[in-house]
């Protein structure tokens, strides 16, 4: 959906209109966590407004699991779909590029042009698959501040990101406190449930379990679909509330029965059919390997320290930090948001948390809210 | 897990020790609600305790989607578990054999020795797969009707049921109004919300999606394993609790991580483990095609009327009903079962609801629950 429409009409900003993406080849190598390295890798990355003169007007936004690079505006006059933040970051947005330079970047491990389990092995001329090294929330951080060094940025004036995202605002925040001045943490946690767990190892068995997988060695053209479109489905519940799905589709069945009766097991419920959109969807744009390193990169996060607080685990902040928590967010629950600002400000650091009332669930933050462009404008003047 | 020691331990209760399933033949044709009809049809069941002598002290208990006609005692000595409620029913328990008559009987379309999808279709004398006729709520209560009827049985002193037999239980107060003299339903509604059609679309999309489902063509030792213990794992997750599958499993990760090290993608948590084992374990006791239309069943079950009100669908309704919430159950929320409730009263029904403070989901019903026995106990004395 393009929503130019949307802030036309609500005369609340102007759109950044056409973008390109870059890349940035980093030739350092990288260590991973957990093992392993890349001799180099590459970043994708879009920017939009103007870096100031010195240099101290840049926003990092960080995208969630099945998120880019590219936060606003059009490729070209026939792209239908802006980037996946049109309604945040624009001229006189709350992300607004008329004062900052802002920057979005696909993850480390990705599969929107950043180097990735799909990506060349330059060893052996093959795709990674999964040779590509075990990748953390840390290594995804660790490559962006590489990014953002190349850019001539010492310090970031706002790191922002929902769900992964967030999780990656607060990795910054812990290994780079002199780089960064703000955070925005949105509908994240400090470290993942069971709950939302067994979600992410049910969606893997999937994959995994599909015979296209192939162990991961599979060609981008006969990827595991119906293994990824099962895990991108049931993940899509759980982003969305039960009252917000209510509310959108409850009970209603297509207007086409007779043709459905021909087959009890067809889908007839609208839920259903959008369900099938979306897997089939998400087949045709995202790679089933990222998307098991992603989760698993989700699942393995735990800022706790080494005594297993938080507080321990937080303790090198030095930024300013925002949480946000959603109110019918269940699978990132709104008291996880809100346990890191505690947890910082029994340390007297500077953290604030604001609950905001919705019924879209997880995907809250992807959603039009004033509520939250308020807040995020409010938080830059701080 | 047997839980005779449980029992004794509690010294509530005696255990039914061994029991033995029957068969019931009916050779009467039954219509299906939704078109088809089944010329003859096995309906396999279980009693406990003795019929009295002017067949008053019957009780039906129906079971839940994945359940059966065995509620309680073993088979043999070797039967390493009992049946599924073997807390309920017994001499002095909550569902009393020294006082009651109990059956349990597995529903039409069945895989547990009813006749269903699995079983041979006379006509062609291969499986009836996908060519057993539509099933719903109401045809599996027509069924047991018959079994009724067959064991002489004029009026029935409770019907329950948690869930789909929740569900039945109601169907049956509807359908045969002064053959009911009580229901109990547990942790149920009177229609799926989008959020339940959702994950039931997902696991049937992922058995269909399955090759070795085969247009639902089968040989029992060859299902479509992968897609069923997907759909089983899924489902799993939501019969739990968020906070339960906290207390019970957390961020718990298995001692033998050196191992695991060595595949990232091997479970490591607790609770993927768990998963993983309840989904294999499902695949070697149930058919594939029953989850089929059974979840199908279960998404098209809608007791409001014509007018589209609770309480219209409702009104035939003479028995006494109780409904049961649990408070942690989201997908079956409490407030699906007050609404009943509420629907009863306004017609000037006998009718009472309780919420039960559960932290463990929707499989409260399944677990001890001294509370829910005491209920149970009382809604029989009244």
């Amino acid at each position: 959906m393009n929503d130019f429409s949307y802030s036309e009409k609500n005369n609340v900003s102007g759109e950044v209109g056409f973008v390109a993406c870059k890349d940035f080849l980093c030739k350092e190598p990288l260590q991973f966590e957990l093992g392993g390295e890349l001799s180099e890798y590459n970043i994708r990355y879009e920017t939009y407004g103007k870096l100031n003169a010195d240099k101290s007007n840049a926003i990092l936004v960080c995208h969630a699991l099945s998120g880019d690079h590219h936060l606003a505006g059009v490729y070209s006059m026939t792209d239908k779909k802006t980037g996946w933040w049109n309604q945040i970051v624009g001229s006189n947005k709350p992300l607004d590029t008329d004062k900052y330079f802002i920057i979005g970047s696909n993850c480390l491990g990705g599969c929107s042009g950043s180097t990735g389990p799909s990506s060349i092995n330059p060893a052996t001329g093959k795709k990674w698959a999964l040779d590509f090294p075990a990748i953390t929330i840390k290594d995804m951080v660790a490559a962006q501040e590489r990014l953002i060094h190349h850019l001539g940025i010492k310090k970031l004036a706002l790191i922002i990101g929902g769900s992964m995202g967030g999780m990656q605002a607060l990795q910054w925040g812990i290994d780079f406190p002199n780089k960064v001045e703000r955070i925005i943490a949105l509908a994240t946690t400090s470290m993942q449930s069971a709950q939302a767990i067994a979600f992410n190892e049910v969606g893997r068995h999937a994959i995994m379990s599909d015979h296209d997988w192939n162990k991961g060695d599979y060609e981008s053209n006969t990827p595991p679909a119906i293994g990824l479109s099962v895990a991108r489905m049931m993940a899509h519940i759980t982003y969305l509330s039960d009252k917000g799905m209510e509310g959108k589709f409850g009970r209603h069945q297509s207007a086409s029965k007779e043709k459905e009766n021909e087959d009890l097991f067809l889908p007839r419920f609208e839920v259903e059919k959008y369900l099938h959109y979306q897997g089939k969807a998400f087949v045709n744009r995202f790679d089933a390997n990222t998307y098991l390193y992603f989760t698993k990169a989700l699942d393995l996060f735990d800022l706790r320290g080494a005594d297993l607080t938080l507080e321990s685990g937080l303790k090198s902040i030095e930024a300013k930090v925002l949480t946000v928590g959603f109110t019918s967010d269940w699978i990132f629950p709104s008291e996880g948001n809100k346990a890191i600002v505690t947890a910082l400000l029994k340390q007297k650091k500077r953290a604030s948390y604001v609950e905001i009332e919705s019924d879209l669930g997880h995907d809250s933050f992807l959603t039009d809210s004033p509520k939250l462009y308020e807040l995020i404008r409010n938080f830059l003047d701080v």
